[in-house]
């Protein structure tokens, strides 16, 4: 948007405004639009505040100015209350005023059909043409803890008294952030600021939070996140957050189809498929939490991990308890995440027993009742936490943590920052030792499933990938697909191999083939995609007279198959002879760029839903960790004593396949090598069926 | 156990004994000994108690008698606190005496290797000689909240003023209690009696509930399971509980290979595979949970739905609420677990309509602010608990809840019985909200994930299995391996069809086959059981002169891979043409019984754990349930236009290995159909490998 504003300075206005006009504020205790300004005396704004009413000059005892235009000075925020019809003008006469921003409450925009959406477009052109930002519509607005700004019409938001805190907040959904204060309030944990972003018209959750991240108060961000829409500022905003050291965590909505459908219909953004979303924000170095309490529950171990990036291999985390029952609860929840709980290590064990720390022999250093004593469990950490094994220790605290919250904690809090990250489990209904542990900023979890949801996204979360290029716009320009011949040629050019080939033109007489038979041939053609389903394919011609048959068969086939289309040419291709088959695909996501896919080949990609997807371009390493994905790949590995598939070339392809992906020469909008055959260890891959479509000329 | 307690006596002499005596009471205030007797004058046990310490005359300032001969009535239960070396000559003492019980808190029985696996077999042996029950070793103890009897030595366990109610609580792992007692108290959930029955030498969790079951102040049972160990008095107590419609829920560690170790370890137990115990828990009527929350969470709906099961198809819930985004987090959670959350139909739109409640058109219904008003909730309420389309409706209610949780909560309450089940999913933080909820009885969640997680394994519960026939005793009888054609005799016996075969003696000529070519010749033998990695099968046999070199090429492979094996005879069968394959299974678990499973064909099964379990035997309802959960069997329904396959003969195979399973004559330890080849719809299933160990002579 020109001459408006944006970065530190829009942070201001949104979150430190010196003055602010509530516009429609309602005489009426009972209506919404008489809250704020209950809400912001209540907290104690000290900036300057306006009330507009057409009405009446005054209200809820305050005076009241009859339009935006009569404002003595000109404030740096306004907050429009009225209707939805209303709302559109009152932007306008704010812009004309010169006010840098506006918060919209009401709703009745993009999501309300194709009404709405006319109005929507119609209330982004007039802020745009009167340069004045818009957070809303559907925004229940926004408060700012450390300078008790309450500029809401949403009573959990703006409930006296949270604990003040470095996490800024922010979320589609405006009903949930009543969910996220109050539940971090009964934990102690403290919010700078939360806003509502609500559909997101112009001001993004991306725009947003990238404004505010040079605050030096602001230590991490915590996004409850319905869509993914507006990909490239969230990418942006991460990237710098990444740059910065700043975590941010989210839980998005989607995992089901369900719920998916769910937040098209509650807030009008498209719904793109769950796992390029959960690629996108790995992409971003953006930690996605599975369980809501695990949202809450994140940040101080993402702040402790800030530099920690575990590749390439399952991380593995130590743990000491008091209760080996509530222990083995934190264990499952791990597992079944995919990370390992190991034993201490022989040497780790020496210690311990030099240190007097009896703990039997299992994979959990189970301190029973002596560990509820400070020196017991101190001294186990102090071994523990500087054991090279482990990547982090849990500790699990049983009932003393409610009998003797404050010696129960104790020895947890005093190890901080001895050695490697800790996190708490405390297993019995502790608020107060869970108070504590939060205050002193060591990680710490009311539930198994929290904490193995927790350090499972924190072992897993990625360096980001600097290299995403973002989407780039299709426009009107031509969609061309390349034929079989073409796509190899384009493929080659970034190193990936493909089986021999010729194209053979079907009026002339056979030539010779340069490379051995069985063949297979099959129709060369822009418009067949599944050349299969056509009769267009034929496998294993052993001779001249079965493929001269064989391409006298293709062509009666497909030409009576498919009118109109006639067979000019076929590709004939040596048969290859593979332990295993893999997909790789690249496909550009409307919002988030290009994403590549590695898959199982064959019907089972599909229904066991086996494949692996990252933003491109990813490195060889990333490409390895992608294959390891893949169950289906097990086969590959010396599966039942069968031969090794040659994995590193494939994961070689990948990278390839990646680069390709974000070319700019020709912007490829859909790739697929299907299959890509997986030749024994030591012997490549090889594309033998190939299908690209890209931007402009072929 | 001759002549000792069972049942109603039992119950009463645990729980409610008349007196006590605690043995080895310490006057040391610090030591664990000391602990059981401060807790019980403490919560003001109303019977007798004694204390023995054979030094002192005196323990915190009550008599202590010098040895359990010298005391004045013969006491109803007995909790040893003594070491364990001294706990088996006290049980021996108590049992002369005849006191019915006795507790041990000791550990260092089976869980500590040899030594303690032999002391744990001395005890037992004692306990049986001297007709004494036993509840432990290690067992931190119980409670009996409706007559203030701690008998514990755990603090959280004995911790005071606890909520009373109808929940008789059983655990694995006496830590957790504390956990359990704790977070119950805090959400206003309130027990019977909770107990911890550590290694169950004698008392099973399994026989102490079962006791239980005529009390009728007893409404529901909690169970934490560490491994499903004493499977058969756990199995008779389940069914027993349900005849009388008393709900069990159960959390059972081991969704993890490592958790599954961890219970071994931490109680000496044997793990089994966790997907077993999982069907043995739906065998048995029992609602596994998979979250710590659930677990404390599901009884109230387990009690709306003791009567319903829905089977075979997707059960479907409806969802109101004042906040969309907390709905679609329940959504989600519902839809990851496969419960579907549906949308009112259009008759019950109109309903709503005509009685004024607007909710917008969507998979749930938002009422957004104006749901937070009693008539618009209950008016909304009254129409979907009758509308037809759904097997359960979900109240999800957000910041007013926590605002104004009498007003929030009270539609919800009133609903109760208006119709189908209703349970309430509460957003924010609202302790208050949520403890009036449970005192009314209504089924109610913290988190997405618990609401999910119990309203999906409600809805999945199972009408018991009655014709389970648990495990028989192996004992030293033979084991012997029927050969394949002996196989299909026996299967056959139960109508399970094979592909045509006949044997033949490689030492005559080539006789005249009953079908035509192509068949498949196999190596006939007991002794071999992978026919195909000793080049024992040769397949796509066209003609006689290909069998005749094929039954040679068989002879020369076994006998030259298999030393001292003489090829005697081949099994010659016909080959089909099958549109898919599947595998049946059937194997008896050492503690659970005969499980019968059903899984994809091929290397799929193992990699991506595409199987199905349940206690044998089936009916075909289940069976059919049993393939609907095979994802690979989507191939058979039509996928991609390709032929479907006759699931439904799938289904009654499975029905009939499952008869097998349980047959009594000739007992089968393992016995599988691999693959058994399914034709298209209408032409049924066909055996074309089978193998079969059985019990005794064949």
């Amino acid at each position: 948007m020109t001459n408006a504003m944006k970065g530190a300075e829009l942070a201001r206005v949104l979150f430190s405004p010196e003055s602010i006009v509530l516009v429609g504020t309602s005489n009426d205790l009972m209506k919404t639009a008489a809250r704020p300004l209950q809400f912001i005396r209540r907290a104690g704004f000290a900036g300057r505040v306006f009330n507009v009413n057409p009405s009446r000059s005054e209200v809820q005892g305050e005076k009241s100015y009859s339009s935006i235009s009569e404002l003595p000075i000109v404030p740096d925020h306004a907050f429009i209350l009225t209707s939805t019809e209303h709302a559109i003008e009152a932007v306008r006469e704010c812009g004309k005023l010169g006010i840098p921003v506006a918060t919209i409450l009401a709703s009745g925009f993009s999501e309300s059909g194709e009404a709405g959406k006319a109005r929507e477009e119609l209330l982004r052109e007039i802020a745009y043409a009167n340069h004045i930002r818009l957070l809303g519509p559907s925004s229940i607005g926004l408060v700012n803890l450390w300078n008790n700004l309450t500029l809401t019409a949403n009573a959990a938001f703006g409930e006296a008294g949270l604990p003040r805190g470095g996490i800024f907040c922010a979320s589609h959904s405006g009903s949930l952030i009543g969910a996220l204060t109050s539940r971090g309030r009964a934990r102690g944990i403290g919010f700078h600021s939360l806003v509502s972003v609500g559909s997101e018209t112009d001001l993004s959750i991306g725009e947003i939070c990238e404004a505010t991240l040079d605050d030096p108060t602001i230590d991490g961000y915590m996004l409850f996140l319905e869509t993914t829409r507006n990909a490239d500022s969230l990418r942006r905003f991460a990237l710098a957050a990444a740059e910065r050291g700043k975590p941010v965590v989210a839980y998005k909505l989607g995992r089901s189809e369900a719920a998916a459908e769910l937040a098209v219909s509650h807030t009008g953004a498209l719904a793109g498929e769950d796992d390029v979303a959960d690629a996108f924000l790995r992409g971003c170095g953006i930690v996605r939490v599975d369980t809501f309490e695990g949202l809450l529950e994140a940040l101080p171990l993402l702040k402790l991990m800030s530099t920690t990036v575990i590749q390439h291999r399952k991380p593995r985390v130590g743990v000491v308890t008091t209760t080996g029952g509530g222990a083995a609860m934190a264990v499952d929840q791990l597992g079944i995440r995919g990370v390992d709980v190991a034993p201490p290590s022989e040497e780790t064990r020496r210690l311990l027993a030099h240190a007097g720390v009896e703990g039997g022999h299992g994979r959990i250093l189970d301190l029973t009742l002596a560990g509820t004593r400070y020196e017991v469990m101190k001294g186990a950490l102090d071994i523990l936490l500087k054991a090279p094994e482990f990547d982090l220790i849990l500790a699990v605290v049983g009932s003393s943590a409610r009998n003797q919250p404050q010696l129960a904690v104790k020895p947890v809090i005093a190890s901080m920052g001895v050695g490697q990250p800790l996190a708490c489990f405390i297993v019995p209904d502790a608020p107060e030792a869970l108070a504590l542990l939060s205050e002193a900023g060591v990680p710490c979890f009311r539930t198994p499933e929290s904490c193995g949801d927790v350090i499972a996204a924190a072992m897993k979360k990625q360096t980001p990938n600097w290299a995403m290029p973002g989407n780039i716009s299709v426009g009107d320009s031509e969609q061309v697909m390349l034929n079989e011949a073409a796509a190899y040629g384009l493929f080659a050019r970034y190193g990936i191999p493909h089986a021999d080939f010729v194209v053979i033109d079907v009026s002339s007489p056979l030539p010779a083939l340069p490379f051995a038979y069985p063949v297979v041939a099959k129709v060369l053609s822009t418009s067949i995609s599944h050349k299969s389903d056509v009769g267009g394919v034929i496998l294993d011609l052993k001779n001249n007279e079965e493929l001269r048959s064989a391409i006298a068969a293709i062509r009666r086939n497909v030409e009576s198959k498919v009118p109109g289309v006639e067979v000019g040419h076929v590709l004939v291709q040596r048969m290859e002879n593979p332990v295993g088959e893999a997909l790789i695909g690249i496909k550009r996501d409307n919002e988030i760029g290009p994403v590549i896919m590695v898959a199982a080949g064959g019907i089972y990609t599909e229904i066991y839903k086996d494949r692996s997807l990252r933003i491109a371009p990813v490195s060889l390493e990333v490409a390895r960790e992608m294959i390891d994905e893949i169950r289906g790949f097990q086969t590959l590995k010396g599966y039942r004593n069968q031969p090794k598939g040659d994995l590193e070339a494939l994961a070689q392809a990948v990278v390839a396949v990646s680069q390709l992906a974000i070319s700019k020469d020709n912007p490829v909008l859909e790739a697929e090598i299907n299959p890509m055959l997986v030749l024994t260890d030591g012997r490549g891959v090889i594309a033998v069926d190939a299908l690209v479509t890209i931007l402009g000329s072929s």
